[in-house]
């Protein structure tokens, strides 16, 4: 499990609940690995509380004093940064790091996603520590983002990268959820005959004259044509055709089983 | 600038300090529209201090009762959601969600994304007034994430989507988009309407029984709500609708002009 190669690291944290939402989305995203360089104030019960039942990744936490410590054994080293900086460096954005960050992780290696201080973010020589700086794409004009929202969209872009990775989880069960909704598509055949009834209905409720038919059917094979439709979903369409025409022949009710 | 045709919608928040931090989460990404359905406590000073300086967007916020309200004028909805519902819905992950949200939006369409209560979530009901369900793919061991870092998210992903509609301004791909998908699609509360006129039509001609109305609604919604109807089709389809109960009554037909 490639996730459990990737630590994230902040650095100098003034408020103990960043820490705690820090850790929620991290545990959120399938992350577990929690490292903090020279935090302000912790262990805190802000965190905790922030954190939101994510506390074994609190209980976990390793505290050092240099970002130099917090990177040990790691192959990969990304650091998120402010567009401008004087020293270009290769720069990702967060979907980017998310595939960089598994790549590594795959193949065994260790990664770190190193996030700065609230209001001053890292500095130029942390910044060289770094392998790659990440920019989260925001407004120029109110770029900083929360530092538990930062870790929250680089977990999710980790979780995306290795959901792809391994083809899992969400696309599974988006397969599930579609085949679910078009369970048994109808087939083009199915779809003709519903047509067919379509247009017969609209002539007996008086909506269509075969005289003069203008664009209507074609409108109407658009709508549905593209609608995807389940078999299931053209057995009520059918229902409703049959039963609108019972009705307008003045023909008993017959409450729809389901 | 199609980010302005975007708006959060938060249902019945809890915590203030999530309205501030959506508020935050938003500014940095670009979308500026705020809608609170009745919120717990608003406006408040937690609210402004997780803002932090995203104070422009509480100020602008509107604040309405229900949820339809907040949904008047919207042509696509999308509303976050846990995985598993009994009723399968057309579900997105965040990524497919903000390509919906600026495709839609770039036609000149008014798109709503719809937070649920911190704790439940949206209501069966509530998610049945959305168009799309999107779902954050967390670790289904500890799934739900923190209001401001849902919103975070997927903000985030609006965000790419822009940024990708606008560095490859490919523009004769949108042309036929747009052509393809019609340039009025129908807004929420006229599919709302056509619900109502449809569920009280199944009820005249006898398919549906108000005392035992089973999946039928939910199952229509899902299949229209995913059509991207535009006004001109929902004119045929009320239409289709008026003649039929105006058939079921006896009353004379009356040939449709177009």
């Amino acid at each position: 499990m490639s996730l459990q190669n990737i630590r994230v690291v902040l650095v100098n944290t003034s408020h103990p609940g960043n820490i705690g939402g820090a850790a929620r989305a991290m545990k959120n995203m399938g992350l577990s690995r929690l490292v903090l360089v020279d935090p302000v104030e912790f262990p805190s019960s802000e965190a905790v509380a922030r954190a939101s039942g994510a506390t074994d990744i609190l209980d976990a936490v390793r505290v050092v004093g240099t970002l130099e410590e917090a990177l040990v054994g790691c192959s990969v080293v990304l650091g998120t940064s402010a567009r401008d900086r004087r020293i270009p460096w290769p720069l990702l954005d967060p979907r980017e790091s998310g595939a960089t960050c598994i790549r590594q992780a795959e193949q065994g290696g260790e990664v770190a996603l190193v996030f700065g201080r609230e209001y001053a973010g890292l500095t130029n020589e942390e910044l060289q520590r770094c392998h790659f700086h990440v920019h989260i794409p925001s407004d120029p004009q109110f770029s900083s983002l929360n530092l538990a929202a930062a870790v929250q969209v680089l977990a999710y872009e980790v979780r995306m990268a290795w959901l792809a990775a391994h083809d899992q989880p969400s696309k599974q069960e988006k397969l599930e959820t579609t085949s679910l909704l078009n369970a048994q598509p109808v087939t083009a055949d199915e779809l003709e005959h519903y047509y067919g009834h379509l247009e017969q209905t609209l002539i007996d409720i008086g909506f269509l004259d075969p005289a003069k038919p203008r664009h209507l059917m074609p409108r109407l094979r658009r709508l549905y044509g593209r609608s995807a439709i389940s078999k299931l979903e053209m057995n009520i369409l059918r229902g409703i055709l049959t039963e609108t025409q019972k009705a307008v022949r003045g023909e008993p009710h017959k409450r729809r089983q389901d």
